[in-house]
């Protein structure tokens, strides 16, 4: 499982006080720099060879300015040429947003899906967690340590 | 059905050369609008009264910068005090992305969904659309025209 | 002078209730459209000829969620191989943020910048403005509409 | 002088293969929230109390996704009631974009200017620096470390 600290930008937020939805999927993207990095090594855009195909939010409690967040990323399945990741966004140890994404590898020249290379897939197993997400931060903290011995 | 004509920014673009999945979040939001005045007539965040629980979005072909792009919101569904919405982006005529959203008519204050009053759902029963998008933008305004008479 | 009408976006406001500082800009970038038109007729982003050296905001008067705002952009000067803009967004018929910035005509393959040829010149010139903003819209388009007697 | 080490966003670039303009704004932004804190000790919007009147942008070199960036931030005037802030990104060791920015210490209910109180203006006159940038970040450090001796 992957851990981002973020502390909430100002912009981030709306009228209505707290932080705008459409925030959520730019925190995910910056916590999938790992997953981008097993990928391609060297950093290159001009070999990028991963691209999004389906992502989703659910909204559960509200996030506010002046606190950081715990952004948590893990596999949630491996297929053939496709990814699936998920996500979840903590402030004050409590669940607030969760999300997932599907990833395919691909090549941007011929337009078509590549399967993962085993060398990817082995890395990327590490990090595969098919559980729900806890509603509190400890629990989860506890819960990947306990699994780890 | 709602329909929004949006020229794509260039800061929408990023170093793919093509729209960041991040912008069809903030696209369909704009394209919220007149659902957002069907529940609040006079412009007021104070009263606001919806909240979003959850979406979601397919990626179907990329998008480019320089060519107008028209999105495309109805309604999929009207729960007792939610509301389902699906949107469309078609830029040169194709399908590029979908999604879906869930609303919650919502009281801040008390922090509980209400129930949608009957004069709201009226409205919104107006904007029902409960099929899938046609992969081409005639199709869809050809179906739209006939359906109509 | 260019006129572009933008509905500000709902995650455009921030915490503070108003249109937050950093959404001026994207707005002048969305106005500047036309110019970069008159420099690259047929769009194509490898063919980009224009850079930023430089911009500058001035914050007059808060800007709102739910009322259009009208975008005026103009060229104040014309140099050897720079350009410099100005920009204004008017909301309810008043003036609230201006903006400059300094645009130059660059190669960026050999990483020069490059005179501007004269056609463009010409054309550039149809559009120069050099006197202040008016703090009234009503007061500015008197003023284009007399200056074009 | 503050310091704030920022993971460029994919989002956060362009179809120019480098970070667009608009972002810099976002990052200083960012880079305030030690001065807010100055004059917010505990944080809550409701009682926010500075307002922008200005800021400015000068663009030196390309900054690139898959790096990190140094973001430096001092206080380069102190005056009755406004303060000058100045910012200046580095990356690979060199000054690539620097920012300038008035803020006023403001009441949002009486809309007036107030007067900075000398205990925060005693904290304030700490993170005074009033030379130009250094071009090369090892001798800003250089610097910053002699003038401490």
């Amino acid at each position: 499982m992957f851990t981002e600290l973020i502390r909430p930008r100002f912009l981030e937020t709306d009228a209505l006080g707290h932080i705008n939805n459409n925030t959520y999927g730019v925190w995910f993207e910056s916590a999938r720099d790992p997953i981008f990095h097993i990928f391609m090594p060297k950093v290159d855009v001009k070999k990028w060879n991963l691209v999004m195909a389906h992502s989703s939010f659910d909204f559960l409690k509200e996030v506010f300015w002046g606190k950081e967040v715990i952004v948590k990323t893990a596999i949630s399945k491996i297929g053939n040429s496709s990814l699936e990741l998920c996500h979840a966004v903590y402030q004050d140890g409590k669940l607030c947003t969760t999300g997932k994404c599907v990833l395919i590898h691909y090549n941007f020249e011929t337009k078509e899906s590549i399967r993962i290379p085993d060398n990817i897939r082995e890395e990327l197993e590490k990090h595969l967690f098919t559980i729900s997400w806890f509603t509190s931060l400890n629990e989860l903290e506890e819960y990947i340590k306990s699994s780890k011995n």
